[in-house]
């Protein structure tokens, strides 16, 4: 197909989409509206402007001038928001440290991504200086604090504190511009084989990102809304994909943000009556915190929106925190799509319906696309699979904000993108509403006579016997099927089920067609602990291993 | 300043910024709304886009296969709409022709931008006819019409009728990836000299003014706010600068879309009743219309927000808007500028003061700049001017969604874009909160003793005096002071005012220190009519050249 393309006049402006825009836009709406650090700091969208031009200078004066990978390693913060703007807005990569990784992990990610500096927390010191003989690349440390002082060995060069570099330098900087396409945040994502993969985005991605949450949480009649007048909080590391990009569209619109510091429950509690937040994003384990936490019984939380991210939302879990008034969906994502794919719509008449249960199993779906994600459902031969919510397929991507690559990983990269389409590694269902279904991790679904069955449903099926506390399932080679599933089961009195009692458990699902009878599992362990991840996802991969030396 | 680029996967998808994205999007949430035109058809998202398809497989058909341009000349309209679609997504470019045009400006604009098609409604066939002959690049025509049959002389090669076309071809396209800098729609300006002059956009630069839109209208917690429970019905023609960019907005979010087709002032207020729309765009004069008609008084209007553009929004038609519920703000760009540069922001606490005439002083500001909008108040010699709410100076941009020249005008397009930012040829001032102020346009501002005057506050100054009926201010060479204003009175009684009368009248402002001694006018006559142009604005390059004759 031709298309038609014209010249510009000479000095047309090519504007290119730069996270510059973002903060210059933050002091011209609401620009008093406040920025707070616990009970320690508040200021105005001014304030962020000129310190975030503070900290450009001290880059400037550390003669870190673009194409520098800078980490950061701190608890959510004014100064990591500061971070954010100002590391890509002088043209370096912004690399946001997982300090939950080991430290062997946290090392192995500070010499992949060549980080030359890092600003880090007083209470990551240590850590650092641990390992400071085996850091390849960085050349100094800028201390975040907020006591009067800070412990150092001295086997680290500090260049001073977060505050103190700040208060010597000018509150002006002009911020060029350069090519939308330059990366301008970095960080790892961790599997369950090998090292951690670095992925990376630029500011063209973030700044689309940003409107395109926007418009889902904004210009979409759905549950969970946004506008600038939310006091936001999020309650999920900054330094986990962006805090899912809500700091860029909070800061873009001029919504008061409220960052928390390390996560103690006690103190979250008091900034959460303090501040009156009402749009926050977390686990589902913060949120039950929140939900059933004696402390909490007296607070108002019919006020609060929350997305939650990261692993499903337990129904039991959606239908107590709907109970006490939180609007609440679930939203889905990875390291590697910045993180935004789709969020639960609950339309304007489902939101009137006043149905608990309803409202659960409307909430906790995997949710909607966003505009521009394109999304295809294959099969193992890549075939295009049908939207008919029962046939599954691995998910895979095209949206404007997929990191392009792993970072000096050229055949990982290439099998991420293999075919023009990201691969999540996720397999799901779409229905004909165009809400997707996630079933299960590509690597642990049961390819078994021909078909892909899921594992967790396996364990949903399975944990419905009323002797089971605990189940994993996981797929073994097999002659016939070509894989079949093996269980591994803790029992609740910790003594094995028989084999004819699971099985008629088991029959009913064949009988209502939602299984067929080869993939009941003929293989069971019993055990008394199922393994878990540093995360505390089941370790399947483990239980694959444990079972081959059988 | 350095940056750091990464080498993509070899097949990472490069997600172009497409306007077949919008459309893709609108049959994801709410595909079941429904396009109204007229009371004549009803359909859904579903339906818009097996239409879109349709009509791309109709230009396939006739060999329109990119990169050729196709004029639209209908009222507004579902098949308008679909051609904001299917024209720029199978590559071709939209010219959408301004029917208020002169015959003769028509002909201009067909032949200048080169359309091979015209997409014609019936009631424009005659006129087309008067052309034939001069047209130079049409191959032929497709007719669209409401009526079981229409007249045409055979002087038009006629592809056939809209309805009958559509009726042949299949309803599925695939649409290709291309260049996000293509171009996607042309139209003409006109300004008081010269012939008209074509814009162009590209596909970017309409996907990202709709994501600003949605931004600006749905994020920001101001008034008059859009979200897709709305139902949006346009109230300016669709040839005029994308009707202002908002069809994109409401298909990309599934709204309800009401198209009126000709306007006539019954059945418009018809339709309104049955449809209920909550949001729309028009020009000053409509809303009068909408306010004042006897047959509205019976019509609840509370529930509909307005945006006002195109001329300035008169502080008692603001008024009488308010007082009938209306939720109005004026917004601000032109045809160069896709067009929404600015529009009022009126704040969550202003939103609460009920004094109207608060209300309607906030509500005709014209308005704070939208995000991604860099705005530089330059004087003649291209110094910036201070944000003081008192210095004026030439408005001049940089956005992502500038037309970036005029087709084929190589020095008009230079002139335009001089010194990297887009001249828009209005001179404003902007206060310390971020709002905009326009005062006059550039030709008609009077340069004098090294300060710019406003014909346009001059104008209302003279306004104010009691036997002043119509006033309209010009500037006049002036040895000593470079310029000085002159004026054209029309009296209530048809009689001149005396010299002293008038000069005692302003003495008021300026002793007030609203204006220098100086630029009260020195020169004035009188006169029984004062010279309008085609769309009834002032035409004050007739009344300098009557000047220069007298």
């Amino acid at each position: 197909m031709k298309i038609r393309k014209l010249a510009s006049a000479s000095q047309a402006f090519n504007y290119p989409l730069l996270i510059k825009s973002i903060l210059a836009y933050s002091t011209k709406i609401e620009p008093e509206r406040e920025i707070v650090y616990r009970d320690l700091i508040r200021y105005n969208y001014f304030t962020l402007t000129k310190r975030v031009n503070k900290l450009a200078n001290v880059l400037e004066s550390l003669e870190i001038d673009g194409a520098q990978t800078i980490a950061v390693l701190d608890y959510d913060s004014h100064r990591y928001l500061e971070c954010f703007f100002a590391i890509p807005m002088t043209g370096n990569v912004l690399h946001t440290i997982n300090w939950r990784l080991s430290a062997a992990q946290i090392l192995y990610t500070i010499n992949h991504a060549e980080d030359t500096l890092i600003i880090c927390h007083a209470d990551f010191l240590p850590l650092l200086e641990s390992m400071a003989q085996e850091m390849t690349t960085v050349k100094g440390i800028i201390v975040c604090t907020d006591e009067p002082s800070y412990k150092s060995n001295n086997t680290l060069t500090v260049y001073g504190e977060y505050e103190s570099l700040l208060a010597k330098v000018s509150d002006e900087f002009d911020f060029p511009d350069f090519d939308e396409n330059a990366v301008a945040t970095t960080f790892y994502t961790t599997g369950t084989t090998g090292n951690p993969k670095g992925v990376y985005f630029t500011h063209r991605q973030l700044v689309l990102h940003t409107l395109s949450i926007c418009f889902t949480f904004s210009t979409i009649d759905g549950a969970c809304r946004f506008n600038n007048s939310d006091v936001y909080m999020p309650l999920t590391p900054m330094f986990h994909v962006h805090a899912w990009g809500f700091p860029y569209v909070a800061t873009l619109s001029g919504a008061k943000q409220v960052y928390i510091g390390k996560f103690e429950p006690e103190s979250v509690l008091k900034f959460f009556m303090k501040e009156q937040p009402t749009f926050s994003h977390c686990v589902p384990t913060i949120l039950q915190m929140f939900v059933s936490h004696p402390a909490t019984q007296n607070i108002d939380l019919s006020k609060w929106k929350v997305v939650i991210g990261g692993s499903a939302l337990p129904k039991p879990l959606a239908k107590a925190a709907l109970l006490r008034g939180v609007d609440v969906i679930t939203g889905y994502g990875m390291s590697e799509t910045c993180p935004i794919v789709s969020t639960v719509y609950v339309s304007p008449e489902e939101q009137q319906n006043l149905d608990i249960d309803f409202q659960v199993e409307a909430r906790t779906r995997t949710g909607t696309p966003s505009a521009f994600v394109d999304i295809r459902l294959v099969d193992e031969q890549g075939n295009t699979i049908a939207h008919n919510g029962e046939d599954v397929g691995e998910i895979t991507l095209r949206t404007p904000w997929l990191t392009q690559g792993y970072f000096k990983e050229a055949d990982k990269s290439e099998d991420l993108w293999r075919d023009g389409w990201l691969h999540t590694g996720d397999v799901a269902s779409m229905n004909k509403d165009n809400s997707l279904k996630i079933c299960d991790r590509i690597k642990d679904v049961i390819k078994s006579g021909g078909e892909w069955v899921s594992s967790i449903e396996l364990e949903n099926m399975i944990g419905l016997h009323e002797a089971v506390q605990e189940v994993a399932v996981v797929s073994i080679p097999d002659a016939k099927w070509g894989e079949r599933p093996h269980a591994l089961i803790v029992t609740k009195d910790g003594k094995a089920i028989s084999k004819e009692s699971l099985h008629a458990h088991m029959k009913q699902f064949v009988d209502a067609g939602k299984i067929t009878p080869w993939t009941v599992p003929a293989s069971v362990n019993f055990t008394l602990v199922i393994p878990k991840t540093s995360v505390g996802k089941i370790d399947k991969k483990a239980i694959r291993a444990s079972i081959d030396t059988v």
